[in-house]
Protein backbone atom coordinates (compact mmCIF):
# COMPACT_ATOMS: atom_id res chain seq x y z
CA UNK A 1 0.00 0.00 0.00
CA UNK A 2 1.38 3.32 -0.53
CA UNK A 3 1.47 6.07 2.04
CA UNK A 4 -2.33 7.65 1.62
CA UNK A 5 -3.35 3.70 1.31
CA UNK A 6 -2.16 3.42 4.63
CA UNK A 7 -3.36 6.45 6.13
CA UNK A 8 -7.30 6.13 4.69
CA UNK A 9 -6.97 2.31 6.44
CA UNK A 10 -5.62 3.41 9.39
CA UNK A 11 -9.24 6.20 9.56
CA UNK A 12 -11.40 3.73 8.68
CA UNK A 13 -10.41 0.92 11.37
CA UNK A 14 -10.28 3.44 13.35
CA UNK A 15 -14.21 4.93 12.29
CA UNK A 16 -14.86 1.21 12.69
CA UNK A 17 -14.41 0.47 16.18
CA UNK A 18 -16.13 3.79 17.49
CA UNK A 19 -18.86 2.59 15.76
CA UNK A 20 -18.62 -0.75 17.40
CA UNK A 21 -17.70 0.73 20.75
CA UNK A 22 -20.32 3.37 20.40
CA UNK A 23 -23.15 0.33 19.68
CA UNK A 24 -21.45 -2.15 22.47
CA UNK A 25 -22.12 1.40 24.81
CA UNK A 26 -25.95 1.41 23.76
CA UNK A 27 -26.70 -2.26 23.65
CA UNK A 28 -25.52 -2.07 27.09
CA UNK A 29 -27.98 0.80 27.75
CA UNK A 30 -30.43 -1.35 26.20
CA UNK A 31 -30.76 -4.21 28.62
CA UNK A 32 -30.87 -2.19 31.64
CA UNK A 33 -34.02 -2.86 33.42
CA UNK A 34 -35.89 0.33 34.57
CA UNK A 35 -38.58 0.84 36.69
CA UNK A 36 -40.64 2.96 38.44
CA UNK A 37 -42.44 1.28 41.62
CA UNK A 38 -45.24 3.41 42.93
CA UNK A 39 -45.99 2.06 46.41
CA UNK A 40 -48.51 3.17 49.33
CA UNK A 41 -47.35 2.18 52.41
CA UNK A 42 -49.47 2.01 56.08
CA UNK A 43 -48.90 5.54 57.62
CA UNK A 44 -48.67 3.85 60.61
CA UNK A 45 -45.97 2.28 59.72
CA UNK A 46 -44.17 4.80 57.50
CA UNK A 47 -40.97 5.25 60.04
CA UNK A 48 -40.78 1.64 59.88
CA UNK A 49 -40.79 0.90 56.20
CA UNK A 50 -38.57 3.53 55.14
CA UNK A 51 -35.73 2.13 57.67
CA UNK A 52 -36.37 -1.35 55.52
CA UNK A 53 -36.36 0.20 52.27
CA UNK A 54 -33.35 2.30 52.91
CA UNK A 55 -31.42 -0.56 54.15
CA UNK A 56 -31.87 -2.73 51.48
CA UNK A 57 -31.55 0.14 48.56
CA UNK A 58 -27.91 0.57 50.53
CA UNK A 59 -26.60 -2.72 50.57
CA UNK A 60 -28.32 -4.17 46.85
CA UNK A 61 -26.18 -1.37 45.89
CA UNK A 62 -23.03 -2.24 47.79
CA UNK A 63 -22.81 -5.80 47.39
CA UNK A 64 -24.85 -6.49 43.72
CA UNK A 65 -22.83 -5.89 41.31
CA UNK A 66 -26.08 -5.05 38.56
CA UNK A 67 -27.76 -2.87 41.11
CA UNK A 68 -26.93 0.45 39.17
CA UNK A 69 -29.69 3.03 40.76
CA UNK A 70 -32.27 3.59 43.40
CA UNK A 71 -33.87 7.41 43.53
CA UNK A 72 -36.70 6.71 46.66
CA UNK A 73 -38.83 10.09 47.55
CA UNK A 74 -42.24 10.43 49.15
CA UNK A 75 -44.66 12.67 48.59
CA UNK A 76 -44.87 16.19 50.50
CA UNK A 77 -48.81 16.19 50.83
CA UNK A 78 -49.02 12.63 51.34
CA UNK A 79 -45.51 10.73 52.41
CA UNK A 80 -47.23 7.38 52.58
CA UNK A 81 -47.12 7.43 48.58
CA UNK A 82 -43.64 6.66 47.70
CA UNK A 83 -42.35 6.07 44.12
CA UNK A 84 -38.64 4.06 43.57
CA UNK A 85 -36.75 4.81 40.63
CA UNK A 86 -34.31 1.73 40.24
CA UNK A 87 -32.16 0.79 37.87
CA UNK A 88 -30.65 -2.65 37.09
CA UNK A 89 -27.58 -3.85 34.43
CA UNK A 90 -30.00 -6.25 32.51
CA UNK A 91 -32.41 -9.04 33.23
CA UNK A 92 -30.06 -11.50 34.94
CA UNK A 93 -29.04 -9.05 37.12
CA UNK A 94 -32.71 -8.40 38.11
CA UNK A 95 -33.89 -11.79 38.64
CA UNK A 96 -30.79 -12.04 40.82
CA UNK A 97 -31.51 -9.42 43.01
CA UNK A 98 -34.94 -10.44 43.77
CA UNK A 99 -33.59 -14.19 44.85
CA UNK A 100 -31.09 -12.70 47.85
CA UNK A 101 -31.42 -12.65 51.25
CA UNK A 102 -31.37 -8.77 51.86
CA UNK A 103 -34.61 -8.82 49.68
CA UNK A 104 -36.47 -11.57 50.79
CA UNK A 105 -35.63 -9.66 54.28
CA UNK A 106 -37.17 -6.59 52.99
CA UNK A 107 -40.01 -8.30 51.68
CA UNK A 108 -40.84 -10.00 54.64
CA UNK A 109 -40.37 -6.85 56.91
CA UNK A 110 -42.88 -5.04 54.75
CA UNK A 111 -45.06 -7.41 53.86
CA UNK A 112 -47.94 -6.01 56.29
CA UNK A 113 -46.62 -2.45 55.92
CA UNK A 114 -47.42 -2.27 51.75
CA UNK A 115 -50.85 -1.33 51.15
CA UNK A 116 -50.31 -1.07 47.42
CA UNK A 117 -47.88 -1.75 44.70
CA UNK A 118 -47.41 -1.00 41.11
CA UNK A 119 -44.62 -1.82 39.26
CA UNK A 120 -43.98 0.54 35.98
CA UNK A 121 -41.70 -0.42 33.63
CA UNK A 122 -40.25 2.01 31.37
CA UNK A 123 -37.58 3.66 29.13
CA UNK A 124 -34.83 5.94 29.72
CA UNK A 125 -35.17 8.96 27.85
CA UNK A 126 -32.33 11.12 29.29
CA UNK A 127 -30.03 11.57 32.58
CA UNK A 128 -28.32 15.58 33.36
CA UNK A 129 -26.72 15.09 36.39
CA UNK A 130 -23.62 17.47 37.99
CA UNK A 131 -20.56 15.07 38.29
CA UNK A 132 -21.02 15.01 42.03
CA UNK A 133 -25.09 13.93 42.04
CA UNK B 1 -4.30 24.40 80.95
CA UNK B 2 -2.87 21.13 81.57
CA UNK B 3 -2.08 18.20 78.99
CA UNK B 4 -5.14 16.07 79.50
CA UNK B 5 -7.39 19.91 79.85
CA UNK B 6 -5.68 20.55 76.07
CA UNK B 7 -5.92 17.22 74.85
CA UNK B 8 -9.84 17.38 75.83
CA UNK B 9 -10.11 20.80 74.74
CA UNK B 10 -9.10 20.01 71.07
CA UNK B 11 -11.54 16.62 70.90
CA UNK B 12 -14.55 19.28 72.07
CA UNK B 13 -13.59 21.84 69.19
CA UNK B 14 -13.15 18.83 66.90
CA UNK B 15 -16.59 17.47 68.00
CA UNK B 16 -18.62 20.94 67.83
CA UNK B 17 -17.10 21.52 64.16
CA UNK B 18 -18.00 18.00 62.94
CA UNK B 19 -21.71 18.34 64.15
CA UNK B 20 -21.73 22.11 62.84
CA UNK B 21 -20.57 20.75 59.44
CA UNK B 22 -22.79 17.74 59.80
CA UNK B 23 -25.91 20.07 60.39
CA UNK B 24 -24.65 22.22 57.25
CA UNK B 25 -24.99 19.44 55.15
CA UNK B 26 -28.59 18.37 56.65
CA UNK B 27 -30.04 22.07 56.05
CA UNK B 28 -28.79 22.16 52.41
CA UNK B 29 -30.17 18.34 51.96
CA UNK B 30 -33.30 20.12 53.12
CA UNK B 31 -33.24 22.93 51.28
CA UNK B 32 -33.35 21.31 48.02
CA UNK B 33 -36.23 21.14 45.60
CA UNK B 34 -37.12 17.90 44.41
CA UNK B 35 -40.30 16.85 42.37
CA UNK B 36 -41.64 14.43 39.92
CA UNK B 37 -42.88 15.94 36.88
CA UNK B 38 -45.70 13.50 35.10
CA UNK B 39 -46.45 14.69 31.46
CA UNK B 40 -48.69 12.90 28.86
CA UNK B 41 -47.30 14.47 25.22
CA UNK B 42 -48.96 14.32 22.30
CA UNK B 43 -47.99 10.64 20.37
CA UNK B 44 -47.62 12.35 16.96
CA UNK B 45 -44.97 14.97 18.17
CA UNK B 46 -43.24 12.26 20.81
CA UNK B 47 -39.96 12.77 19.08
CA UNK B 48 -40.09 16.89 18.64
CA UNK B 49 -40.55 16.48 22.63
CA UNK B 50 -38.15 14.17 23.96
CA UNK B 51 -35.37 16.06 21.63
CA UNK B 52 -36.56 19.53 23.26
CA UNK B 53 -36.47 17.93 26.64
CA UNK B 54 -32.80 16.38 26.37
CA UNK B 55 -31.46 19.69 25.01
CA UNK B 56 -33.36 21.52 28.00
CA UNK B 57 -32.13 19.08 30.66
CA UNK B 58 -28.16 18.66 29.25
CA UNK B 59 -28.35 22.58 28.82
CA UNK B 60 -29.56 23.68 32.55
CA UNK B 61 -27.33 20.66 34.23
CA UNK B 62 -24.24 22.43 32.29
CA UNK B 63 -25.12 26.06 32.49
CA UNK B 64 -26.78 26.27 35.99
CA UNK B 65 -24.97 26.14 39.74
CA UNK B 66 -28.01 25.08 41.06
CA UNK B 67 -30.16 22.51 39.05
CA UNK B 68 -28.93 19.14 40.27
CA UNK B 69 -30.28 15.94 38.72
CA UNK B 70 -32.74 15.03 36.26
CA UNK B 71 -33.41 11.29 35.48
CA UNK B 72 -36.74 11.93 32.67
CA UNK B 73 -38.16 7.73 31.78
CA UNK B 74 -40.91 7.07 29.78
CA UNK B 75 -43.35 3.98 30.30
CA UNK B 76 -42.70 1.38 27.66
CA UNK B 77 -46.42 0.47 27.53
CA UNK B 78 -47.23 4.12 26.74
CA UNK B 79 -44.25 6.12 25.95
CA UNK B 80 -45.99 8.85 25.89
CA UNK B 81 -46.90 9.18 29.87
CA UNK B 82 -43.06 10.33 30.74
CA UNK B 83 -41.77 11.12 34.27
CA UNK B 84 -39.06 13.46 35.31
CA UNK B 85 -36.90 13.47 38.38
CA UNK B 86 -36.05 16.63 38.84
CA UNK B 87 -33.59 18.02 41.97
CA UNK B 88 -32.67 21.80 42.39
CA UNK B 89 -30.68 23.25 45.35
CA UNK B 90 -33.02 25.16 46.62
CA UNK B 91 -35.80 28.02 45.67
CA UNK B 92 -33.68 30.73 44.56
CA UNK B 93 -32.03 28.14 42.00
CA UNK B 94 -35.36 27.07 40.89
CA UNK B 95 -36.89 30.25 40.74
CA UNK B 96 -33.75 31.02 38.66
CA UNK B 97 -34.22 28.31 36.10
CA UNK B 98 -37.88 28.86 34.94
CA UNK B 99 -36.18 32.51 34.18
CA UNK B 100 -33.41 31.30 31.53
CA UNK B 101 -33.60 31.51 28.01
CA UNK B 102 -33.01 27.66 27.49
CA UNK B 103 -36.59 27.04 30.00
CA UNK B 104 -38.27 29.65 28.30
CA UNK B 105 -36.76 28.35 24.76
CA UNK B 106 -38.52 24.31 25.94
CA UNK B 107 -41.58 25.31 27.73
CA UNK B 108 -42.33 27.36 24.14
CA UNK B 109 -41.41 24.33 22.19
CA UNK B 110 -43.06 21.83 24.13
CA UNK B 111 -46.38 24.11 25.06
CA UNK B 112 -48.56 22.83 21.76
CA UNK B 113 -47.19 19.36 22.22
CA UNK B 114 -48.01 18.96 26.07
CA UNK B 115 -51.37 17.36 26.88
CA UNK B 116 -50.92 17.13 30.60
CA UNK B 117 -48.30 18.10 33.31
CA UNK B 118 -48.87 17.26 36.73
CA UNK B 119 -45.85 18.04 39.19
CA UNK B 120 -45.54 16.62 42.37
CA UNK B 121 -43.51 17.96 45.59
CA UNK B 122 -41.47 15.35 46.67
CA UNK B 123 -39.08 14.44 49.78
CA UNK B 124 -36.22 12.17 49.24
CA UNK B 125 -36.04 9.35 51.37
CA UNK B 126 -32.90 7.95 49.89
CA UNK B 127 -30.29 7.48 47.08
CA UNK B 128 -28.03 4.69 46.28
CA UNK B 129 -25.84 4.55 43.66
CA UNK B 130 -23.27 2.47 42.13
CA UNK B 131 -20.01 5.42 42.01
CA UNK B 132 -20.01 5.66 38.45
CA UNK B 133 -23.92 6.29 37.46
Amino acid sequence: MDTISRRLFVILITMAATLFSAQQANAQQDRRIIRLAKIQVDPAQLDSYNAALKEQMATAVSVEQGVLTYYAVAEKSNPSHITILEIYRDTVAYQSHIQTAHFKKYKAIVQNMVKALELVDVNLIGVAKKPDM
